[in-house]
């Protein structure tokens, strides 16, 4: 826990980056914490409530720059990334991702975030809770495919996020190493022509929530992210998700400045 | 993305167009957004809440004024067609179907219609997001079959509208494209009686929502519209739609002004 | 359409009928409405909400005088019968059903209803469109069961009234049709015992809305309708109802003048 | 229907002991109306709103008086007897279980109980109805299985009550007779253990309501209730309960004035 | 019951200590409560409404104190342990669990608890209720496998705890109780690896609740059980859950103290 005892001073540079997520991914922790396994992921997604709407512009400005504040006070604990979903999903108006080492603090960020004015009116429609783990290489996959997934992304901004979260079936539980294994390197095969232009990270979710992963993806391409799904919906593997989306959570990723913004304008 | 930054004339042309959608469908652009793939639509529907009904006629009035300002502000990057779901559909008033070729701007078009004061007495209910594509002749198919298939449906106006969620089963998606292809002949088969009175468009929706496809129908005769989805119901793809409607939507097609003149009667 | 356009003392007369459903049906268009294909029939549910009851005694009264005008408004070109739910169904208290030759008439009806003070404080809990069809005899039926099917329900009041959506499965959509016509007899058959107790009316509702079927009942004597439904549970059919109620509505008929008085008292 | 117009003595006496179910059961149309078929049960569940709490002492008091004659004025056409599910169910708090010949008595008691000033704080989360008919014994139980129904169940109070609707499927129903039979007596017999601390009653409700039975018990010892629910998972019956609780309602008898003293204490 | 008629000195202490479960557990009445067979758990969720947020200071304390005075006046007879949940499951913020020898000792604290100014504003969003039992050993467990379940959770606070609800198939109910044994015997062994860092609790809820089990387990290692739930989902026993989980309560264990802390910050 060390990490987290860090000057207040290199927490704020953090801070600021953490508020400027597709602006860089500079900060050496901020890279550790989105590839590091062991990272507890908490997704927090909020609806803006009627009455929020009514306040006057002063109270809104205050509770804009009490949200920073508890942002900024939190930044050298764990990154927070921020999405706008409104418009885009029912129900949902912004979606908070957390990283930490502990659940615990990512707790503790939401609750002073949930107690904050802006907070008092949100509602928390849907919470999901993951980990990290290390990348297993599926055996039997070929070296053509190895390389092939060492593929970066293509740089350049990637405006859109969408999260997934599936539940597998117990026959996919229950079935044998092989068979599974089978159906991983069946399922990384579709993913490959996909591989520069959407960018993903697995969280593990059994027993922390309702699912066993939550997928994330970032893309600039919807249409290509489109035909990543198809091509997944065409593996065997799709007869054991028992559950697929139900939400599947589309965003835009947008610095908190700009979503407290359109939230107080 | 030339396309957008048309001469404000030209869009506020565009706009006006866009506010009577059933009567022309005239502007180059409309029929463009309307029949090329690559297009991304999203579906809104809110439902007005009780406190909106409160408010005096002065406020009704304004707002009303602020809604139909967004509509023509954005008139040059997006096309908004709007359908009244109250009386037919519970928890459903309004339906906006908004098409662009980017989903970023239908999300800041739906940003700012939800921020009117109008729109915060709106409960956004539903959202489904898609994608139009090239429409491929299913091989096989008959010459007889594609003719028909070139078919327009009855000029006239067609006042109803009716939007049907789809998701299709993993069986589906892991069947051999042979396979799928025999489905979908027969599927194209089954509506062939009804080309002349039902009008139908189709969306792409994996990973960008919890459906594979929104079906968009326009019709006079709902009657033939009634035969139409039964003879659907017969053939063998039925048995591979994991979701079908929940929610059908059913609604009138009406522009902007009579809608909002409802709303604020 | 020229059946709307009737005279307004006509109209009048349509309306007082309407509003006094149990009390003899006598109107010829009330009479044709009701027993010819091609007719629209919208089934909506009401919750009165916590603010209604509130209002004072004058407010309420002025509300009902408005809803009073608007059913005779549109006495014309509908019939709306009313019926209270309140006590035997959670989330519901009224149902008006309405039938007309378009559905953009009955969904008038209802915006201009739903406009109304009253309208204002009801919640639309539950909405299902249909259309009524020309009866075909199932063949093979024998020539008694065609005479049993010709017996009239006793005469008498029959005060309660049962509504149960119905969504059959692909399977029984893709069977031949001579596999659904020996389940149809099979059905037709069992009801023969409750052809004198209990009234039936067959709505179908595929595509516009989430069911195929929309059954309507009214009986004076529920245990002889529970054990119809029990008679109907045992046939082969069954096995092909993917949705049998939820919500089953249970209500008594009762004229709109007692259903206002009830609410405003 | 003569049996409701007693005299109002009669139905005041009878009132009195409606008021205190678990003290005695003494009155003659009680014991009837418990025992007799033919008889209609509706079981309507309520959750006290926010507002409720924040009326002033001298409301409160008004309230209950309120009820307690509502209580009173039907007491000669049915019986209610009431139970406190608050803190062992979610969304629950009174549950009110009524019998009468007509569902349309049942039906005006709660239409007056709801319009009361408390009855306008309650929100009606769950209403069930159903139908007491003849006990049949399931041919070809032994001698013994008879004897041991009759059991009476101990004597001393009762102070638990579970309420659990189920649903049969397809298969259940359209099984022939003989093989309903044998589950029904497997059934049977795993409920013997448990005839003299567990008291039952059933509710036909196909038809009147989204179930086909409503299960009522009355228990000193949850234990013994456990396991008779376990025993009877253990069934064949079992794989045929498409639904068997959703919800479980689990609560404790208690007097209406002891209720009403503690909603509004 | 004696055990409950207790000074009000020991209730006081005992109290005290229900205060605060993590610290020690020293209470001789609090250990035989959580290691009986034969003690009624109750798990109570709760939401804090919008309305409590709009409190004044010295509201929000008085409210504090009186809850600390129900927590008090119930400590002789049941024990109640406090959760947060706030961040991490959305529609919950506080969980509390009580045991005691009889639900309605469970009810009557639940409904005091409710009672108060700060219960008013909380929405009782989940309930479960459970039994604790005597533990069997499954029948041909190996002797190092009987000893290793001696295996003692490591000392050491365990600030996480997950409640898992579990309802079981028919199938399950259904198969020998050879076969059963087997599924419980591969279960426990899967189990094994995490029994230092996972302290396990069951609790029966057939017929008390719409589950089977209530599984809560406490952990300082959120990826150790993960692991063990992965683990449990590869056994053939996963085939049997119809539900599991739905909702999974995922929380901080904190004294009531910090909690109301939090709630009144």
């Amino acid at each position: 826990m060390k990490r987290i005892k860090k000057s207040l001073m290199v927490g704020a540079v953090l801070g600021l980056l953490a508020l400027f997520p597709s602006a860089g991914e500079a900060g050496v922790d901020r890279e550790k914490f989105l590839k590091d396994p062991g990272v507890y992921g908490t997704f927090a997604v909020f609806q803006v409530d009627e009455e929020w709407w009514k306040l006057d512009k002063a109270a809104k400005v205050a509770a804009v720059s009490e949200v920073k504040a508890i942002f900024q006070k939190h930044s050298d604990a764990l990154i927070a990334d921020t999405y706008l979903l409104r418009g885009l999903v029912e129900k949902a108006d912004v979606l908070v991702r957390i990283h930490s080492l502990e659940i615990l603090t990512n707790q503790n960020f939401l609750i002073d975030f949930m107690g904050t004015a802006l907070g008092q009116h949100l509602k928390n429609t849907y919470t999901f809770n993951g980990l990290t783990k290390a990348l297993n290489y599926v055996p039997g996959m070929s070296e053509d495919l190895k390389i092939a997934l060492k593929t970066q992304t293509d740089p350049g901004p990637k405006p859109y996020a969408i999260i997934v979260p599936i539940r597998k079936d117990a026959e996919w539980w229950n079935a044998g190493q092989d068979v599974r294994t089978a159906m991983m390197k069946e399922h990384t095969e579709a993913t490959v022509p996909y591989l520069k232009t959407v960018k993903r990270k697995l969280y593990h979710a059994s027993g922390l929530d309702d699912v066993d992963f939550i997928t994330y993806f970032e893309t600039a391409k919807l249409d290509d992210f489109n035909n990543l799904i198809i091509a997944l919906e065409k593996v065997k593997e799709n007869r054991h998700n028992k559950q697929f989306g139900a939400p599947t959570l589309l965003g835009t990723i947008r610095p908190l400045d700009e979503i407290l913004a359109i939230l107080s304008h």
